[in-house]
């Protein structure tokens, strides 16, 4: 079945808040998003009242969501299925910015420590996005190079579901559920695998970024809006424990986590387990090829949690 | 007002859950805490259906806590005050246990990411608590020291409130909310401060440990149960970032992060923010003094967050 | 100047020792490298007598280097250019191995800890080398995938100089002065910038690995034996911080340190300074296109220091 | 025997350096320090034909130590033991500063990474010394605290031999030779056991703080200069990993690393190996008791590795 949804609500967090659509498995879902300030196709802001709000708290009003969708059948231990069919960029511009205490250069933590020294200051710029010719163009005001132009490949920056043991998350972060992994691999094509922590998933997604560079450096990507069409699917009786990602080349794994390098053996342990489990390697001969054949992907260094993307070459699978 | 509260039910998350009972500034709680497994007082595990659950999801079944309690007039940008008035313990033993896959030297992340080296042996360990003498006895049966006798120092395992954004958090993570902090100065004596960043607060306390060293290494202290006696009252109009502790000889702060190393930052930029705030330093001879003066306590390393604590001498406060 | 070189001594640190021979700018060096562990290109392990070696201490003997080689009119402060030319593999096999307590998942430190739980079985690997195909092979003896062929793709795991300020370090960490970083950039047909630290700069280099994967997981690759040739010259007057490398699509900087973090920071620090110095890009705006177009490879996470490269494509170089 | 010694050269790196005196086992040596700048007890700084320098490359110029001192007998394999008799102010100031861009919290990495933010103005700080009452005073100018009285507690900044593996650091660094530990525990009345790397293990010592609190914070303690006694003696035969600390209370373990985690995991595990070794624990109970009564303190978090001091009550040793 396929449905055509309009967000009336966007949320803040990752957890199974009111429903916005029930899914079925086998069920297609197209949709907009907006960018991670709330700015839409046309460049105008969602109104307050479209936010997630509430009398008694404050939202961290980054990276609205749309949903959280509720997919039948999607019991605890199972695995969710997304099919990532269309990203589709309706907007001719993205900004981003250089950030005075965000971004991996410029230190602020996941709790907001700052650091004694002075800011930096602030800065933003506009790419214009041609879908057309499938390039972004930015003018540089002060650099030998006047004009860059970068191909686009969009992707969703946040994508997943509700978190593990009964938590909620903001969707500044990402985690063992997703959310906000900001890693190019979530692109038009590849499939998506989460594992289902709470009854009925609870898929929630948004962020789409039109290029980015590896680590999202400045902590800010090319931030604009798209139209989104996605397949959900269940597969029943399967834990996976991290999100994992497949598209014609590679299986991967996405592990989140501080510090870095807990990302990178996360990733790398759920990856080994997926090649046990699944394409009867030996868990010793899987870690010696995967040493071998691996690549890793420096995905976010700029979230409450970094990821790193572990890659298995499909072409080495049995 | 003083009341005397009997929990219903034991949660095993920090947020804004049903409230248990409502709290005025000034009055005194007084309650009984479970330990870390929900054994009482008297060694019996609390039933099922005292226990937080759902149909949907399942919970980390560690730190069963009491609570939350609303705290009237608490509004987000207040600050809560908590005096631990009294810690009785109320048992005649705590256990403890070395773990396979948890603590500092065994190595499983707050992901669940367990290393390719096989597990250390799980080991358990009966202390027997003698409060009387204020002590407690381990016989240990492999060592030359045939039996060891240390003294009690009893104290808040966890104590916290509902998250900032929204998010709700497991009862094992600590944060700036608070939570497992695992730090020895939630000591009968201390008054805790914490940040409100939801109306009502929703204190939430449990995981009493009869002792503990720094940094709790294997993972688990002498875990146990006590009667617990507390006052709240809230300071209207000042935020704080993260908990803070006072006690006769210092005022505290607690950071908690990953990599330790962000505790560490986080607890003394916080401090340097008390110390400019509160007692008029200038910022830059604020790091120079606390350079020279301060004191710092690794408070836990096995937690999803790590917790180090900052402290400065009030002999040296204006 | 062309030299052919055989080597008398390797030695196991990087450090101005006893010149192996004075290189001039421009002269070109071919020689012969041994494996990780010293064996040659007919499996024979190098004689005692031709190791480093002293009465007074042990040497860690990984790595056996060639060199070094003293770069005359290297002065402090000065560039190094060291074109590698070509890689040769001269032997039909190459080890690998899974350690017990060496590699990201199974965590020995830089200081020989080693966690409390059991280590993980050694386990060594024979990759069959065939240059002709450009492949290599390997027999699984438990999975249901019988039979690996990868494509080869030879680097020097260990290339670097004289560190800074009269360290002496061993073969076994990368640094700032280049050393054991282990990364697949240093091929044929790249070029590498290493700083100039001690008059003489003290070039010596090593540990050929057949192919790897990003951050050699296991912290062993397909180690060999190969002839190298090598083209020397000198920037004078210019100075750089860490490693560079050049090939045709990208310029290149090797940050290495721990935490992983610190390494991906250092990285992209000294590439914004490369963009501003010489290529006249503004600091902001090179942070800004460094974080759309910018690519980062984990080069390794096992050895004293994990080493990361930050790529800047030269298409976008003015 | 005993020894007074007066420096000729002072040594900006821990190696084997040309000896600047033979020790025998048993032998008392009385010196002086110079600060870490190289100012001595008069104020004066030692002229540069005393500093360790060379014409082809630079040092880096902090922390001259005195020495190194050959101690005979002493081989690859044995420890040395360094019993801190006396350390005796000999200067009427202490200075210190907050850095711009060095220290815990403006961040400025081992290799010299600069965050982008910029760096906070540098300042310093010219303390009092009144060895006769026991205390610093510092005048305060922008704070309502007009002025801080603090206690001293001098301690050896540096004290190390040669490095493993035929390595030489600077007198930065800290490790597993000892080194720049900037540790409160290196104070008159201490032993300090070194791990002798190196035949005649090259002991050099220097550095001394006035007083410092825990972790160095800015990076700079109360630097100064002073009059040092010291007895060597040599435990043949028996091999320590990391530097060990004894006084009246505790036995103690100086772990150096990076991050710092790796320091609390290093000092922990050779604490319980020691306590297997020297004392009979079992294993399994040593990391229960020491789970239990140990105490961590964080030694610095500014040199090039952070050094934590793991500690173990001597009250409950066999």
């Amino acid at each position: 079945m396929d449905h055509r949804f309009f967000p009336s609500t966007y949320y803040y967090t990752f957890g199974p808040h009111e429903t916005a659509l029930r899914l079925k498995p086998g069920d297609r879902l197209v949709t907009d998003t907006v960018d991670a300030r709330g700015y839409d196709c046309e460049g105008n802001s969602i109104p307050e009242s479209m936010r997630q709000q509430s009398e008694d708290t404050e939202y961290y009003r980054a990276n609205p969501l749309v949903g959280p969708f509720y997919i039948e059948d999607a019991l605890l231990g199972d695995t969710l299925i997304v099919k990532i069919l269309k990203i589709e960029l309706n907007r001719d511009y993205a900004w981003s910015k250089n950030n005075s205490n965000f971004g991996s250069l410029t230190e602020e933590g996941p709790g907001k420590r700052l650091l004694l020294n002075q800011p930096m200051e602030e800065q933003y710029f506009r790419w214009i996005l041609r879908p057309g010719q499938n390039s972004a163009v930015l003018e540089l005001k002060k650099s030998r190079l006047r004009r860059i132009e970068i191909p686009l490949h969009p992707f969703l920056g946040s994508i997943g579901v509700a978190p593990r043991y009964g938590r909620v998350e903001t969707s500044l972060s990402p985690g063992e559920y997703g959310g906000n992994m900001d890693c190019v691999e979530s692109k038009e094509g590849t499939t998506v695998y989460l594992p289902i922590f709470v009854k009925g998933g609870y898929l929630a997604f948004g962020d789409v970024h039109a290029a980015q560079g590896d680590g999202e450096l400045s902590g800010t990507a090319l931030e604009t809006s798209a139209e989104v069409t996605l397949e959900v699917d269940v597969i029943k009786g399967k834990a996976i424990e991290w999100p994992r990602f497949e598209d014609k080349e590679n299986i991967m794994v996405a592990g989140s986590s501080r510090p870095l390098m807990e990302a990178y053996k996360i990733a790398h342990v759920e990856m080994i387990s997926w090649l046990v489990s699944d394409y009867s390697f030996d868990r010793e001969e899987a870690l010696q090829v995967l040493t071998q054949v691996g690549k890793c992907r420096v995905g976010n260094v700029v979230d409450p949690k970094y990821t790193v993307v572990a890659k298995f070459p499909k072409k080495y699978l049995p």
